[in-house]
């Protein structure tokens, strides 16, 4: 259980066009980029698991308009610090308690995508008092990325067993690597409705040369698979109820919810999150005494901000100017 | 799995010579009390479990002194902020890292006795940098208050059967609350040796009236019992291997090791910690590059600042002297 720091695994990693720079946190040394003048208001983004912060890569020019953004890598990901053993949403969350505090240095937008969105419904109950102004929970599993949820459909009943595929075939740290056992496996060790629920979620670009995944895939190589085992164990959640984290909120929230079905024969969510849960998400805010608006974008996938930056940009834009300036 | 803030339950406390404060970190309001001049080193006080900050207060007076002190209750403790289905290490440690950067504001020695050792040990290696000058871990069960641990017994091969009785008949948050049951439970749901371990561990006052047990003392009405389910089922440390955390420390450790013996029948530890289990503990920080230093008080009672608070400050001033000015 040795921590691995970029440094460790150089080779994995591409070079981008914004200057990646690191936080020293602590435990963990965190990857980020930031765009935008200091005057705009500040914008955390959070990636979804398996997503590095180049997720945003095309959105930030957009988003840089409009605020002073930062766009990070998770422990985990990316060139943040790998921390077997660790993954949790607490510890995810207090890092980013620290990364506000020490880089951002002012209330914060914050914005997450998938398990982001999670984390960013986390630092709404539970960050230091005036580190979060609003939320947007972009495509979030609330309730569906957790074992035994109060509300809807568990891990199991949903992406997870997509969570223990790649921890199986690649192993913790990517220890084993077997890519090609793993492609071969995907039929055999998921649901028969699960690729149709990941071609629905992916992103499209319909000029682009298809992608082969005869290799992985950038952003895969950059993910520590005992991040899936993680979650699909449920020790990434166990002591983190979202029920209980929802019902904590202390800012306002937006969340847009993108493509999503019943599987009709089993119950399963194709897709992050079911209608019911994001509507219970939305009761326990609103209890809570904060606002929860809810946008539906049933033809999206699951990250707004790659499949359409300009559409994602006006959204949280948009939203933005409904919450209290400051806090 | 409602919070409860000092209010929700304000008959259960007394009142003190020190000014309590709250500290209001997010998820969790502190309760504090602080005493010595601010020119000198500052020092945080960490409760053992079942503890609130009050069990240092002979203590405070021969502290202040030396250092400006903090002493606090920690979640789930005393007037701080119970919160059900919280109760882990990570939590328990980043309420810390607030405090220190909220309230104390400059690097810290702390120094924790028992669960607060642990606690101690867990700043070391997670805290933001700089924030802690060294560590004093006061009879602290590394490893043995783990589920599965790296070295030597466990938390059920301990004191562990205890805090099963305390959740059993008190209950989360003393939503059962049987004492009387407790006490009759006592020699059939806890090993034979218990009660001599209990004895041995128990602070002597050989002048004081014998105290009565026919109510429940003051420090367990001021303790969640949940806190003792969390450990007993291993959820508070699952994501928090100690080995790990020993591997990573960061500042400089005093342990001092007070009562302990192993059952000759079944193996088990009689007080907090094996001899074994110190040592691979000083062997994982000193591999670390920091000093570890062991002391010996065979005799002595659990909590030393509670039984020779003249000792107490003795030892930890001499040390303290020993390590960095500054960080």
């Amino acid at each position: 259980m040795t921590n691995l720091e970029a440094a460790d695994h150089a080779g994995i990693f591409t070079s981008h066009a914004y200057q990646e720079q690191i936080a020293d946190l602590g435990e963990v040394r965190m990857n980020y980029v930031t765009t935008g003048a200091s005057d705009l208001p500040a914008l955390l983004l959070l990636p979804a698991q398996t997503d590095s912060w180049w997720s945003y890569e095309e959105a930030l020019p957009l988003l840089a308009g409009h605020f002073q953004v930062y766009a990070v890598d998770l422990r985990g990901q990316g060139r943040s610090t790998w921390t077997p053993g660790r993954y949790t949403l607490d510890n995810m969350g207090n890092d980013l308690v620290r990364f506000i505090d020490l880089i951002i240095g002012r209330p914060a937008i914050v914005s997450g995508n998938s398990s982001g969105g999670v984390l960013a419904a986390w630092l709404s109950a539970f960050a230091t008092p005036g580190q979060v102004r609003g939320t947007v929970l972009e495509d979030a599993p609330v309730f569906a990325s957790e074992v035994t949820p109060a509300c809807g459909q568990s891990i199991r009943q949903g992406l997870g067993p997509m969570f223990a595929l790649w921890s199986k075939w690649l192993g913790d740290q990517w220890t084993i690597g077997d890519w090609k056992g793993m492609q071969a496996a995907l039929p055999k060790e998921t649901p028969p409705w699960m690729m149709t629920a990941l071609i629905a979620m992916s992103i499209k670009t319909p000029d682009a040369v298809p992608p082969s995944f005869d290799e992985p895939p950038q952003n895969m190589r950059e993910y520590d698979p005992e991040w899936g085992r993680a979650f699909y164990a449920g020790t990434a959640t166990v002591n983190s109820d979202h029920a209980h984290m929802l019902a904590s909120a202390r800012a306002p929230a937006l969340f847009t919810h993108h493509y999503r079905a019943i599987d009709p024969g089993t119950g399963t969510v194709m897709g992050a999150v079911s209608d019911q849960q994001v509507d219970r998400a939305r009761e326990l805010v609103t209890h809570a005494g904060q606002p929860f608006q809810i946008m539906s974008f049933p033809g999206m996938a699951h990250s707004m901000h790659g499949q359409d930056p300009q559409l994602f940009t006006r959204t949280v834009t948009s939203w933005s100017q409904t919450i209290p300036q400051d806090r």
